[in-house]
């Protein structure tokens, strides 16, 4: 059985700790990270270090229109919507947040689904191989406990969204070979996924989370305070923290 | 109530007829049209010229990075793969034809929804329009008969892909507002097709369907002859020819 994969990868420690569990199943393995105008590069930078400490395939897909499109949220938006700052860590996941990108999930699966049949595609019909012997996975890292506000983060998404892909391909119509949507991180807390990137060694001390782009995380947003918590959970100093600490004092 | 709609325009004779559909229907209509590297520009003259005859608005987005991605289609890499010439009209639509373009429809609707989904949240969140007055509409002008072949233009697809854009919306979940996706000329032959345009006066002597991109349509290509076929049992002309005939000899 041939396992051709894609792993959506945008430098956090989420995708990341996914990234490095795909790596361990699939041979043939693709990161895709999206670059839509987010308010700092800071994630690409990561994602690029990542995927080379790694040694795995790495795509960079240019989405410059989405900033347009989508154009209601505060992650593309700031201006129109400053990024919140919580001080209470009980405060976040209870409505949609306005971080909330219309669809973006459904266009980050979209376009990685597209490269992914190409793939599958070219190895049964160029390269000869068998389709039965094929399988198409695309690994995601949606987290559901703590992102339960976004509505494209749910599970009973993520199953309409993999008939849509398997119905609307070739290879899911033609070949038999459903378009999977891995996530593996779903039903995991903070601290279990800390724990899973320690235990696959992620290179986390490379990963970013923070919503903003400055030097050193802002430990205000939900991000940063969602991550904080994980690691204080864990017992474990964070060590992407450490290495910032390393790299200020050297 | 409320209609925020979308249409998505490729400057064909399918696209015009649905967005002439739409356009009656719909006070608040956006024309999408996308540039993801077809083989030829004429496409998009055509949907611009035509938005601009109908008094609509129109938004172009850029996906350069299809290309890249959906490498496996002649389409896209026609290099890869000459885009057949048929000389029997039977011989269409009998399997995937290889002008199918890996999750194309895929990704047009998730474009599409999140650029809906953004106008609808506006309307709701800073114009303090009531959600129960509002409803979102994608027009899309997919054709089972003539494209049976391609997987993304099946009607079960779309019920599927509804049901994941609405799932993984803010609009669909928290507001209750449904991503219906209108498909008015799903079960329409060609010639059918041909008389409702006439009949709701979409300006078809500026639509483009040929797969070429040549000064004349090139009558050989898979498009091109579902088009003659359509006007022949029509029992009219096609409007395009005939400007283009006129162009010529003036």
């Amino acid at each position: 059985m041939t396992s051709i994969a894609v792993t959506l990868l945008s430098g956090g420690l989420d995708s990341t700790t996914v990234t490095a569990y795909a790596k361990k199943r699939n041979s043939q393995l693709t990161a895709l990270t999206f670059n839509y105008g987010q308010n700092h590069s800071k994630e690409i930078e990561s994602a690029k270090k990542i995927v080379s400490i790694m040694g795995i395939e790495h795509k960079l897909i240019e989405i410059p229109s989405l900033i347009d499109l989508a154009s209601y949220s505060a992650l593309i938006n700031p201006d129109m919507f400053p990024i919140p700052s919580h001080t209470n860590v009980d405060e976040i996941g209870h409505s949609i947040p306005i971080t909330y990108v219309p669809l973006r999930n459904t266009i980050f699966l979209s376009l990685a689904a597209s490269f992914l049949e190409s793939k599958v595609l070219q190895a049964i019909e160029i390269d000869g191989e068998k389709s039965e012997n094929l399988n198409a996975h695309i690994y995601m890292a949606p987290n559901a406990i703590d992102y339960s506000g976004y509505p494209d983060c749910r599970p009973e998404y993520f199953e309409y969204m993999k008939q849509s892909l398997s119905l609307g391909s070739k290879i899911g119509t033609e070949y038999d070979i459903p378009i999977e949507i891995s996530t593996p991180i779903i039903s995991l807390s903070k601290v279990e996924i800390v724990r899973m990137g320690m235990r696959l060694k992620a290179p986390i001390e490379y990963t970013w989370s923070c919503y903003r782009g400055t030097d050193f995380p802002c430990s205000v947003c939900d991000s940063c305070i969602l991550r904080a918590k994980g690691f204080k959970e864990a017992g474990t100093p964070d060590p992407l923290l450490l290495r910032l600490k390393d790299k200020k004092n050297a």
